[in-house]
C-alpha cells in the first residue's frame, strides 16, 4: 500500500447547497451576449429560473464574461501521469508510444490512479471543462486479476470526480481482443480485459453509486480491434435494454475507430471495409454514438456518419502528439456532421487548446483561414463556432443536459475575467476567439458546476492537496 | 494625447546592482543537469564565473529545474493588440487578415504602441523567453508623415522592453514598395516607409540610446516584395561598413521570405526565380541572417540555405493561424539546417508552445512519432532538442551572448518548478519533454534577465501596473 493511500481526499465536492441565485454581469445566451442576467439554480444543480431584468437584493453579482461550461467528450484519466514521457528520440510511432504505456500501466495502482484522475480533473476545470467522459478500460490489476471489488477502478474514477467537482460520464469500456482476428491480449493488455457481460453487471453494480445529479454511467467499445463482432451485436441488445428500462434519451456508446492509418489497413484486410465504413454497416449508430478520432475517413464515410446523427470526439492535442494524421474538418462540418472535443492522452487539458490545434490544422491543410462561423452573433467568428460545436454536440455526445445555460439545464457556468490581457478590449464575437485564440495565459475566472462554485478566482479550493497527492503518487512510480 | 500618457512607468528596469552570487539546485550545463552550481555575474550581466561544487555563506539558492533562457526571433510588438481579432467568419485569408491589421494601425499612438509592447515583453519573459528580437516596422505617424523625432516609435520599444526588463535586439525594417514591381505604398503601408539610408541614421540616432548590456541595434529588410534590388544591395554596403567599424561578430539581418504562397508566385512570375534562391543569389546570405518563416522552400533551397549558415527564424502559431503552410522542418534539419523561434503576431507568447506546434506540424505531415533527438542526455528528447536550436540558433540569429550559462555568456536564466504538476516526478530528458509538451500550465517560476530577477514566483513585478495600462490602451482602441 503506498503511503498516498494514508491521505485520501476522498469527500464528496458538494458539501454545500445547490440551490441559491445569482446576477450574471454577461452571460451567453444563444448567440447573444445578455447583461445583467438572474440565473437561479435548483437542488438538482439545473437552471430554475432566468431573466435577463431582474436584480434583487442579496443576490451576488458575478463580473465577467460567462459562458456555459465545455463538455470533455473523451479522457483516459490515468494517462495523465504520462503527458510528456515517452517523447523519445529516433524511431517512434504511436505504436512505440503504446510500449511505454503499458509498461508503465503494469506499476499503477488505485491509488495512483484516483490521485492522477483528481489533478487532472481539477486542471480540466481550472481550463474551462465542466464535465468529462472518462473511457475507462484500467478494470484490472497488474497481470489481468480481477480487485477484490471488480468494480474498484471505476470507484476510484468516481472518487476523483467527486474530490475535483467535475461532472462525470463514466463509460466502462469492453475490450476482449488483441486484434481484428481475436488475437489473445498480451501482458499488459489484461489488465484491460472486460467482456458485454461483465461490463453490464459493472453497470448494475455501480447504479447506486452513480446517484449524484452529476454522475451517469455509459457504454465505450474499446475499438473494432478490441471488440468482436459478436460482442458488437451483444452490446447493442444491452444498451437497448437500458433504454428500454429508462434511460432518457438513450445511452451513450462511445468507440475509437480509425485513428491510426495501420488499423485501417488491418481492417481493410480483414473484413475488407474501412474502419467507419465497417461500424456503420455492423452497429446501429445513432445519435448518442461519439466516433473517438475517425481521423481517417473517407468523404462517403463522412456523409453517412453526419447522417447518422453521430457526433466525431476530436481530440486534436493527442492525435497531433502521436502522429495520427489530420480529421478533414472543414468537409465534414460542410457536411453538416457533429463535432465535440476531448484530451485522450492529456498532453493539453485545456478546451481552447484542442480547439486552437483543430483549427489550426484545417488552416495549414486548406492554406486557407476560411472559417466555420456564420451569422452575426457572438458565435460568428471561428472560436465563437468552434466553441458551439464543443457545447452542443459534446452534451450530445455525453447525453449532458449542458452546453448552455438554460432553465432545465444544468449549472455548468465558465467565467472569464474582462480585464485579463487575454479579453482587455475586447467585446462581442471577439471575446470566444481572443479566449481561442490568444488564451494560452488562462483567463478562466470562476467554474460552476452544477450551481457549486469549484473554481474561484482562478484557485481549486483543494489544488495543493490534490497536487502534493499527485506529485507523491507519480514520485513513486519512479518513471525511466 | 491619450490618458494613458499621463502615467507612464518607463523607469529601466534594472535599478538594482547586477553583479551577485547564487546557487542553482539543479541547472543545465551541456547536455546534463549539474547540482548545486554556483554562478557569480558581474556587473554587465554576464557570467563572471561557474562552478559545480561551491556553495558559500550568504549566497541564496535557487531551487528548481534552471535552463538558459530562450530568446524569441521574430516579434512584431503592437500585433499583441490584435491577437484573437481577426478571427473571422466567411471567406478569409492572410491578406484579409492583413487589411484588418491595417486598419487597426491607421489609430495606433507611440503611447498605445509602447504600452502595448510593455504588456507583450511581460508575457514573453513570464513564460520563458529573455531577449526578443523586434522586427520593427511601425515607424511613421498615420498617414505617413515622420514623427518629430524620427526614432519615436523605436524610443517606445526600448522603453517598453526597460519597463519589462527583456533583452532587446531591435531591428528599424527597410520597406520601401507595395510589391515586387516597385508598386508605391498604399495608405496604410506609409507609416512603414524607411529606405536604407533612412534605417542607417536611425541607427546612429539610437546608438547612445542602447547602452545597456542587454540592448543592440541590427537590421531588418521587411521582405522581398518590400525592399527593391538596389535597397538590397545598398544594405549590404551598409551592414558591411557597421562590421568594419566593430561591429563584433557581424550585425545580424532579418528578413521575411516565401511566408504565403501567393508571394512565391509573384516572385516566379516577376523574377524568374523562387523567393528564396532569389534571395541567396542576390544578397550575401550569411551566419548572421535570419530568413524569418521560408514556409515555402524546395529541397534545393534547403540545402543552400543550411550551407550557408544562416538561421531560418519559424513562428508556428502565426503560421498556423494564418494558414501560411507548414514548413519542412524534418528534411531541413537533416541536412543541418538552423532553426529557431519566434512569436511574431503575438497569438502565444510562449517558448513551449511555438516548440509544441513545430513538432506537432512536422508528426501530421509525416505521421510518425520519430525524434529530432540522438544521444543519451537530457537533450535527448524531442523537446530537449528543439529547445537545443531555439537556445542556439535563437542566438546566433540575434547576436545574442546566450543561449547557454556558460562563462563569459549572458546571465539570461529561467526556473522551473520542480513540483509543478506539469513537471513532478520527471527527471532527465523528461523535464525538457514534459515542459515543452505538457506544459500549457505554465511551470516557469523565476526568470533572470542578464542577472536581474525579473520575475519572482511566476510574478513579474511590474505585471499590475503594465497590464493596466494595457487595458487602457486597448480599451481607447475601440475595436470593431
Amino acid at each position: 500500500m503506498s503511503p498516498v493511500a494514508r491521505s485520501p481526499a476522498r469527500e464528496p465536492w458538494p458539501h454545500r447547497e445547490r440551490r441559491g441565485v445569482w446576477r450574471f454581469e454577461r452571460l451567453l445566451v444563444d448567440d447573444r451576449w445578455e447583461r445583467d442576467v438572474r440565473v437561479e439554480v435548483d437542488a438538482g444543480g439545473r437552471v430554475a429560473a432566468l431573466e435577463t431584468t431582474g436584480t434583487g437584493p442579496g443576490c451576488p453579482r458575478v463580473a465577467g464574461w460567462a459562458v456555459p461550461g465545455v463538455p470533455n467528450v473523451h479522457s483516459h484519466a490515468f494517462q495523465r501521469a504520462l503527458a510528456g514521457l515517452a517523447e523519445g528520440r529516433g524511431p517512434d510511432s504511436f505504436w512505440s508510444w503504446r510500449e511505454v504505456m503499458y509498461a508503465f500501466l503494469d506499476r499503477l495502482t488505485p491509488d495512483d490512479v484516483e490521485a492522477v484522475a483528481a489533478q487532472l480533473y481539477v486542471e480540466m476545470l481550472k481550463a474551462g471543462f465542466t464535465c468529462v467522459g472518462e473511457f475507462h478500460y484500467l478494470h484490472r490489476a497488474p497481470g489481468g486479476a480481477p480487485y477484490d471489488d471488480p468494480a474498484e477502478m471505476s470507484r476510484r474514477i468516481l472518487a476523483a470526480a467527486r474530490t475535483a467537482g467535475i461532472g462525470l460520464v463514466h463509460m466502462p469500456a469492453v475490450y476482449e481482443a488483441g486484434g481484428f482476428g481475436g488475437e489473445p491480449l498480451d501482458g499488459s493488455q489484461r489488465r484491460f480485459r472486460m467482456d458485454p457481460e461483465g461490463a453490464a453487471r459493472l453497470h448494475e453494480t455501480l447504479a447506486g453509486d452513480f446517484s449524484g445529479p452529476g454522475e451517469r454511467l455509459a457504454w465505450a467499445l474499446h475499438s473494432l480491434r478490441a471488440v468482436p463482432r459478436e460482442s458488437l451485436a451483444r452490446i447493442g441488445e444491452l444498451v437497448g435494454g437500458q433504454r428500454e428500462a429508462g434511460g432518457a434519451g438513450g445511452v451513450p456508446v462511445h468507440i475509437h475507430v480509425a485513428e491510426q492509418e495501420q488499423e485501417v489497413r488491418e481492417c481493410i484486410a480483414r473484413r475488407q471495409a474501412r474502419p467507419v465504413n465497417w461500424l456503420l454497416a455492423h452497429a446501429p449508430v445513432h445519435e448518442r454514438w461519439c466516433l473517438v478520432h475517425a481521423t481517417h475517413i473517407d468523404r462517403e464515410e463522412m456523409a453517412a456518419v453526419a447522417g447518422s446523427g453521430a457526433v466525431v470526439g476530436l481530440c486534436p492535442t493527442t492525435e497531433a502528439n502521436l502522429g495520427d494524421g489530420l480529421f478533414p474538418l472543414g468537409p465534414f462540418a460542410r457536411a453538416g456532421g457533429r463535432f465535440a472535443i476531448g484530451t485522450d492522452s492529456h498532453v493539453s487539458r485545456s478546451p481552447v487548446e484542442e480547439l486552437r490545434l483543430l483549427e489550426y490544422g484545417r488552416r495549414l491543410a486548406t492554406r486557407s483561414r476560411a472559417g466555420l462561423g456564420s451569422g452575426d452573433g457572438v458565435l460568428a467568428g471561428a472560436g465563437g463556432a468552434l466553441l458551439a460545436h464543443a457545447w452542443a454536440d459534446g452534451s450530445r455526445a455525453l447525453g449532458w443536459a449542458g452546453g448552455e445555460v438554460k432553465i432545465g439545464k444544468r449549472a455548468d457556468v465558465v467565467v472569464l475575467e474582462a480585464g485579463h490581457p487575454a479579453l482587455a478590449g475586447r467585446a462581442g464575437a471577439a471575446v470566444l476567439d481572443s479566449w481561442v485564440f490568444s488564451g494560452s495565459d488562462n483567463p478562466v475566472r470562476d467554474v460552476m458546476v452544477g450551481g457549486e462554485w469549484v473554481v474561484r478566482g482562478g484557485r481549486h479550493e483543494r489544488e495543493e492537496a490534490v497536487a502534493r497527492r499527485f506529485g507523491e503518487a507519480v514520485g513513486n512510480l519512479r518513471f525511466p
